[in-house]
């Protein structure tokens, strides 16, 4: 079975020495996010994560969750409806809501090593607070005064959970083309009928009552995505003030068969006028939904960084244990039958990869989540608007390329246990199977690099590329002369250069074809997320060496920083290339079969 | 459900186009593989595993298999016995054995489509008669007479299958370790004690026995490697005259609970002083095995293909059928709510990625298989010899780079889904799942790496890579005024002497420290995987271009090479950089923990 232990001490290098969130919090107004604050908070985290989800892990991938068809009731597996009441009770549903809803007013960025912890020790348990979160933010943002009364509340305490209802059968990247109709009752409710799905947790047995989010038409709307508006939608009906109504329309249909996640409600949900609100203005209700995709995204991110950490613990693990063959340059542990296979370089090989890419995407992540504070409460609205695009710009390659690394190191990290990896047994397979869904959900990979380089970079003219590139150059600028992090300051400078020239190529190109952009769209967010990690790393080497870490822990963050840009930014060499082949070398494909 | 049709065109083309087998097989003394009989093969193979085998597979998977723990018997799923009765029946299983032994005499590239359609349709299923194929081509090879009359014959006839029993608990690469014993019982038998693990078809209820080829050290044996031999141990127990001899003592202990494969038994068999037989010298049983290590590798690599041209096939018709947003050039299809998905240029990057690395490695598995041939019939010896240096050196590349290709593509087919691929229904989560398998056992990828850096490359002063590369020379110098090619020539060239180039520097740099061959091997094992497929892209293109194929076929050809060239063959200036960056970039991990 995997292991978890919460890796605090690289969280707190994160946040503290490589970020400054400490200073950043008190800053934005956070009085309440002292030092002594936020490290309790870790290690109470770490506590309840390692101890009462991680151990459920395994239990949810065997089980599943169980839905009886006579009533739409679904059963969550074995335990995990005692460990999401232990997370009420210690308060951790509320941990970043404003505490004029009962939440415990912390930053956002400091509930993001908490959500790390969830999603390694149990993604498909964490899934049910998360949806919560998507929900209590719409309704944060949209909803009237007696919405937030009334469902908002319960949500961030955790007396209630919530739902994203967006996809429906023919669609899913496209929400133009959604046919579920929001009928006026003539009372202020409306009838929903539709059905979505793709539902997470829009079934379960954790609480009494769910909150569905629902995008619908109105009878009136326009054709298309500019006639798509957001309501809620209850399972057991709430009168505005409150009132139980009993129950609503609203109910599972089925639960899909998944590769992972088992431990989630994946679920098909069948409105047959269902009563709910409209949240917002009629027809804008994508852009409500907008408010809500950034942190999504980055959560989704998380989610990926978390499963690749838990897969490279255990894969450290197994490589110390394991006796296999000796090292090629002679025995290293000539008392034991074999070497642990951890000295063969190539095994080295797969760990460092790994260890490179969830230390790194660490502070990639929560970087991105303290730019979400500073874009909400940063005293200069000009510094706001600017976290704002920054985050805007992040947000697509946070969470495609924490993803898709997640993909890669939970592969490495199964490979190193060889054959044994694809037993159930040792628990890296459900690692891989869960992450599997983390570069689909929350808009796939490709959707990921049509938002980066068709929206943030051409629409939005490159403003969150040029931000970024400052605080780079800024950064090089700085430590010029620092012998610590001298040795990646060159190459830092030239990837970053080669950034700006390839965005300029694309551009260019694409003024003449707009296909190009599709064309460049991986290439290009895979390249920059190689780039914005090299940064980090370089930022991580001088922020270990300017602080009271050992010097064991500095050597460890230069090595694998050296490693990083000696064996993984290279491939941005590839993907260069790639994208200056531009569209054409991307034949057609004959749309009938051949 | 996934669908499967099998590419008798392409695999045509490959043979006859591009291989020039049918001359091949006349010149190694196939006298009866004439077209007419080959293509009545790929008729009937591709009838048999369309029609027969792919709608078993999703049964395989949600069945898997049962263990009886009282009898120790194991059931297979629905379907998968009659289908093996049908196999057997139709003259498969000795398709490519020798006439003396029962078998059909063909040649053993001939057999190849099969395997790959095999693959295709169904890879748990097709893994019970794979593991025959080991266990008969080592008794044709060391067997004495009465062990091919009592053994092999019924295995060429398919009446009883094979295993492979290497792997124990605590040693998988590393046979050195293993502890099962063979005591001598003085009339020529031995008994064989000892638990062996990851058995794949280790039981199951095709037929009446089963033939465990068995790895163990004899009393005498000397300590390591050079102490293990090799034994012949049935399930019922048969005497030298072939007479029946009752229940023998092995059994199957349990099965593993695997990611994939679920249709395959992977069973802990457990040998009690079970009656055996020696095959070959005492102590020399690892170097039996090394003669059918090359085929079975060879064999798993077409397993990676095969799953890939499965993922790839139903990726296109999805892409063609799913509509989803409008192209960005302008809508392709105004008459339908939105355009297919295969417009749009990221779907179809995902799409030619995985036809370039199918159609591509369908050319380098099959000439792998036909230089087996060569090695084992051409007429003169020195030819002889020289293909079997090169299938030396083809199969660690072969291997593992059609296996990483083929988790590569079952991911990218699957992403062309979105959130449908990783739902049960589709078939491409399945797909995914049993690649995985593909890059661990014959030996993970880092094992095939160091085959070829090591041992291939290092030991035998690269004598393969010479022969292969006078073939690319030749191909290039041959080609060089040739129009139809001319624009793959030159990055050939260029690609064939970095090749050459890293090959002295890396030798150069292992001489002072053997670990610089584990630092590179990885990295230097698909740099070659690359080269290669870029040479046969290239000579696909030539023979399409010189072959009666229609005009779309040539330039169909011509388009996914040149998609080849611009968008894969740039991954090997990042294996490059990463090798050349040696053993200084990969900082030791300590053993103890932390």
């Amino acid at each position: 079975m995997s292991t978890y232990h919460a890796p605090v001490a690289d969280m707190r290098f994160v946040l503290f020495d490589v970020l400054g969130a400490e200073a950043q919090f008190q800053r934005l107004g956070f009085a309440d996010a002292t030092r002594d604050v936020l490290d309790a908070v870790l290690d109470e985290a770490a506590r309840f994560t390692e101890t009462v989800l991680a151990p459920l892990n395994a239990v949810g991938d065997r089980e599943g969750c169980r839905l009886d068809q006579a009533s739409g009731r679904v059963t969550t597996p074995t335990g995990f409806k005692q460990a999401y009441a232990q997370f009420v009770e210690g308060g951790w549903a509320g941990l970043t809501s404003p505490a004029e809803f009962g939440g415990q007013g912390l930053p956002h960025a400091a509930g993001v090593p908490l959500k790390e912890m969830i999603d390694a020790s149990n993604l498909a348990w964490g899934n049910f607070p998360l949806l919560s979160h998507g929900a209590t933010e719409a309704l944060m943002h949209h909803g009237e005064a007696w919405q937030q009364e009334v469902f908002l509340k319960p949500l961030v305490e955790g007396r209630w959970t919530g739902t994203m209802c967006l996809t429906e059968p023919h669609c899913g990247s496209d929400l133009g083309l959604l046919k579920t109709r929001a009928e006026p009752n003539g009372d202020g409710s409306y009838s929903i009928t539709g059905t979505k799905i793709f539902i997470t947790a829009g079934e379960h047995d954790f609480t009494d009552n769910i909150v569905h989010l629902v995008l619908a038409r109105l009878p009136d709307a326009p054709a298309g995505s500019k006639g798509i508006s957001l309501f809620v939608v209850p399972r057991e009906r709430v009168g505005q003030d409150g009132s139980a109504g009993g129950a609503n329309a609203v109910r599972c249909g089925s639960l899909e068969h998944k590769m992972g996640i088992h431990g989630s409600a994946t679920c098909v949900m069948n409105f047959d006028g269902a009563q709910g609100y409209l949240i917002g203005q009629p027809h804008k209700g994508l852009m409500a939904m907008f408010t809500m995709m950034n942190t999504a995204r980055l959560a989704v991110g998380l989610q990926g960084l978390g499963l690749s950490d838990r897969a490279l613990q255990n894969a450290l693990r197994y490589s110390r244990e394991r006796l296999q063959m000796r090292a090629l340059s002679g025995a290293k542990f000539p008392d034991k039958p074999a070497d642990p296979i951890i000295v063969h370089p190539d095994v080295r090989r797969m760990l460092l990869t790994c260890k490179a890419l969830v230390e790194g995407g660490r502070v990639m992540g929560y970087d991105a989540a303290l730019q979400v504070d500073i874009a909400h409460h940063a005293p200069d609205a000009a510094e706001r608007e600017q976290a704002d695009v920054l985050v805007g710009f992040l947000t697509p390659i946070v969470k495609a390329c924490l993803t898709e690394w997640g993909v890669e190191c939970t592969y490495q990290a199964l490979q190193c246990f060889g054959g044994h990896g694809y037993i159930a047994e040792h628990g890296m397979e459900q690692l891989s199977r869960d992450a599997r869904i983390t570069t689909l959900y929350e808009g796939t990979t490709g959707i990921q690099a049509l938002d980066l380089l068709g929206r943030k970079i051409m629409q939005l003219q490159g403003a969150g590329l040029r931000i970024f590139l400052a605080q780079v150059m800024s950064f090089c600028d700085a430590h010029a002369n620092d012998a610590a992090v001298a040795e990646f300051i060159a190459p830092l400078r030239e990837k970053a250069a080669q950034w700006q020239q390839l965005t300029l190529q694309v551009g260019k190109r694409a003024a003449a074809n707009p296909d190009e952009v599709g064309a460049a769209s991986y290439d290009y967010l895979m390249y920059s997320g190689y780039v914005v990690l090299a940064y980090w790393w370089a930022r991580s080497v001088a922020a270990a060496n300017a602080s009271a870490q050992p010097q064991t822990f500095k050597d460890d963050k230069r090595d694998t920083a050296r490693f990083y840009f000696a064996r993984i930014l290279p491939r941005t060499l590839a993907h260069a290339a790639a994208m200056e082949s531009g569209v054409a070398g991307l034949p057609e494909l004959s749309v009938d079969v051949a």
